[in-house]
């Protein structure tokens, strides 16, 4: 068979199921070989951020790699955005990227790069091949590298003669590397930190904001009276009534050291000492408190699971305690006009049991979060890599992954823009995706920031590169025309309304919120 | 003052005037910095591929770089795309990159990546600041390596602390190298071959498709029977009415191979032999007929306009023939459905005066191009790298370039939706850009491409992935949500009156032509 062909055998048989994609030309045979295995779901995202970031969204859900077949350099260039994103979030994914055939590259076309170099700049693991013999097992190694434990970026580059030419190999089925284990000089370090009657804080990240990680660690913190925090941005978290409260450390680095302040040791599991989002004149990046003491019980490769069983067997620790779980909503108004406030409230009360919420409300989002704590049990994923323009096509993932979960995308006006083209792929896939746009007309985070850098004295011209502005973007007509039904929802009993009428319907829906 | 004044200051006594921006909190004193010079005209777009398009399609009219500010990494991955479209114009381009602060950058916060590995895959030319002190004299660099003849990609890379820090220091006004000179061999030999009697081709490219190459390049062919040709995708070509045809060599490489069936010698100027712009199965990739005699008269970089103006000497060519001027065009129906080669007698007929085209067509635009040689005179801007996404933010470049002269942007669907972010820019900066969408429902492209590469055996499944139906994007809703006069064009009658009012008023336009 030809290598394509032989490629994609191989990782069907290694457990792909999906294909994000927005090929060109030089990958025509794998095209080809997708469509003779019936076993693989194509997607088509129009642009190749909107790829990546559902691939992102797929592997967070589904917890392994989809695909992305992407076109040279450039494909992969639009990519680069959601792959950080997801190289932060440490999930497992795959690139494809074809390449012109290998007598071809001498030419210089007018489509050859340095893929080489990009491909390294945004991946973890990178290998060209060079011969259609080699194409299989080059798959079975990107299949592998992009499921080291959590999670990694693998990226195959494949030359065009090297997927249509001939072979008899199919790759093999090779095994990725597990979480590594605790150290038990370190476990016992954290034991002592966690009972000496310091001030503790038990901080989690990764993969460990599960349900079950999460209620051993209330298990630990109810015994030992350790505070749970974790980090600003999650790849996953469980949520809602019931489950124990693991608050994020406050995006602002001066509410952020407000929050540590007093901590006398800090004990990590999958996560790192925090540092400030930005830098700033005279403030500082790392937020641990001075003179803290710090403990690495498991970094993102280690079994952070193992390591909160080891503590609550060492703790003979087995209860949670009333106060670590979520305490009663505040009541959602019934009608008025609606502001950001409200659809926290109101997605407190309306959140539908298992949704999946895709956050990159940004600004708006401030006040989202905090009042979802004791809504159905949900599951949030928020903004790894900073890089805005995630939230659409990660909510599009997600949903490929979990056909029969309503996923909600928080996401703000700017950011939204980035990647719009998403809507369209929710739409040709009838995901059930409620996008709710808090429409502010600006990157207010900048405005804030702009201050908290220091007086700069600027006027209109500098303001202007905020704005979104001049002119409005309508959103109704926007989601519209790339097929998604869309509403603006300015008051209280409209978003009722229109929310859980669209999260019980199959298919995409758009609810503009005004800010 | 602070060194972000000081770099904005440099730049500005260099020539800078315009800076195309999607900043962050890294570039905030950088954003502050453009407020305090009135010279400089900022520019947002809500995406970086629209900023660095723009860049490109301002530097091609003006003939100068400006500065795109961008945010870490993801923010120069967004805008990778259309830097490398700029790169193989040649197009001058200065990116300025923010960072996080030195002292930050230790602790990989979230928008950390490897932003230099990055910029070095993306730029011809690439310098990351150390210090306040270093940054106005980097700017200094920055905007030498970018008008280095013909132009080049400089990337400057600008910790915050270093944008923030005080220094005295302005950065001086270095000369750029200008073309280098021909060798007098060369010279010679080029002369000999298009006066040996055989069968001759002066291939121009690059710079030298300026009025005055054209014309000097049509007196050689009128003296010698030299045919004249050029590359496929052009930086900027004069065209029109007198203006003598220089023929683009086709873009599929059979009928390419047809074009040049009987040349026996070829002689470049600004370009080099030619190569098909994919591998095919059992197809040539290098398309000169084998033991053609191949003069590089002139590289991108050497003094092509000389190299025509000595051969115009040695040749005492003064005179153009009249069967090198475009012919007659034909006639544009008054009434009927419109379809594509409607558009292209319709627009042959109606281009205004000094219109610039930015083409990014494809498949329908093989029907535009033809039709227009004898139309008013006008520059045509093409998809010089080949990546999709390039013709609305080169058109909104261009626009910015010459306020005064129409901006007519022919785009297919596929890629319009890449870069569909301009059209708000376009509508906030108020530019004359008639947007002519050609809406296939495809990558139609693609489906040609599928049967060129070999049968395949693809089914629906495969046919997905070029088709843009289900949902059908609606271009005028769509045009309309960003701010854009939109309208849809079924027969000529229409076309005509819409696009006759569209060119002659200020702002942009959106028209869909159904394929």
């Amino acid at each position: 068979m030809n290598a394509a062909d032989a490629l994609l055998k191989t990782l069907v048989d290694n457990g792909l199921e999906v294909v994000f994609a927005n090929p060109g030309t030089s990958e025509m045979h794998l095209v080809a070989a997708i469509d003779h295995y019936p076993q693989i779901r194509p997607v088509l995202g129009l642009f190749e951020g909107v790829v990546t970031g559902a691939a992102d969204g797929y592997a967070r859900m589904s917890g392994k790699a989809a695909a992305n077949l992407l076109h040279l350099g450039p494909g992969l260039g639009n990519g680069f955005a959601n792959i950080h994103n997801a190289k932060k979030a440490r999930s497992p994914m795959i690139n494809i990227v074809g390449d012109h055939a290998t007598f071809h590259l001498k030419y210089d076309a007018p489509l050859t790069s340095d893929l080489d170099g990009l491909a390294k700049s945004s991946s973890d693991w990178v290998e060209r091949v060079k011969s259609p013999e080699e194409l299989p097992a080059g798959g079975s190694r990107a299949w592998q590298a992009a499921h080291n434990f959590p999670g990694q970026i693998a990226t195959l580059i494949v030359p065009a003669d090297c997927a249509w030419g001939e072979t008899d190999k199919i790759g093999k089925i090779l095994n990725s590397v597990g979480p590594s284990e605790i150290d038990n000089d370190v476990l016992r370090e954290a034991y002592e930190a966690l009972t000496d009657k310091s001030n503790c804080m038990l901080f989690l990240g990764g993969e460990f904001l599960d349900e079950q990680s999460v209620n051993m660690a209330a298990k630990i913190a109810t015994k030992t009276g350790a505070r749970l925090a974790t980090e600003t941005f999650r790849k996953r978290q469980r949520r809602g009534f019931g489950i124990p409260v693991v608050e994020p450390l406050p995006y602002f680095s001066e509410m952020a050291e407000d929050f540590l302040d007093g901590i006398e040791s800090i004990v990590f599991v999958g996560s790192k000492p925090p540092v400030s989002f930005f830098a700033y004149p005279d403030k500082r990046s790392y937020l641990s408190p001075e003179n803290s003491k710090l403990v690495q019980l498991a970094t993102f490769e280690q079994d952070g699971k193992k390591a909160l069983e080891s503590l609550c067997e060492m703790l003979d620790a087995n209860e949670i305690s009333e106060e670590l779980l979520p305490s009663e909503t505040s009541q959602a108004p019934l009608n008025g006009e609606l502001n950001p406030a409200h659809v926290g409230l109101l997605l407190g009360e309306l959140l539908p049991e298992e949704a999946i919420v895709s956050d990159e409300a940004a600004t708006s989002g401030f006040l989202v979060y905090p009042n979802t704590w004791n809504s159905k049990p949900h599951d949030w994923l928020s903004l790894t890599g900073g890089s805005i323009g995630q939230g659409l096509p990660l909510a599009t993932g997600a949903a490929i992954a979990c056909p029969d979960r309503p996923v909600i995308c928080l996401h703000g006006d700017g950011g939204a823009m980035y990647t719009i083209q998403s809507l369209w792929t929710q739409a040709r896939e009838n995901l059930n995706v409620t996008n709710i746009i808090f429409s502010n007309r600006a990157y207010a985070i900048l405005k804030i920031e702009l201050d908290r850098v220091g007086a700069l004295e600027t006027g209109d011209r500098a303001e202007s590169l905020f704005s979104l502005e001049n002119p409005e973007i309508n959103w109704i007509s926007l989601g519209k025309s790339l097929g998604v039904e869309s509403f603006t929802a300015p008051t209280v009993e409209e978003f009722r309304k229109i929310f859980s009428s669209a999260v019980n319907e199959p298919g995409p829906s758009l609810i503009e919120v005004r800010v």
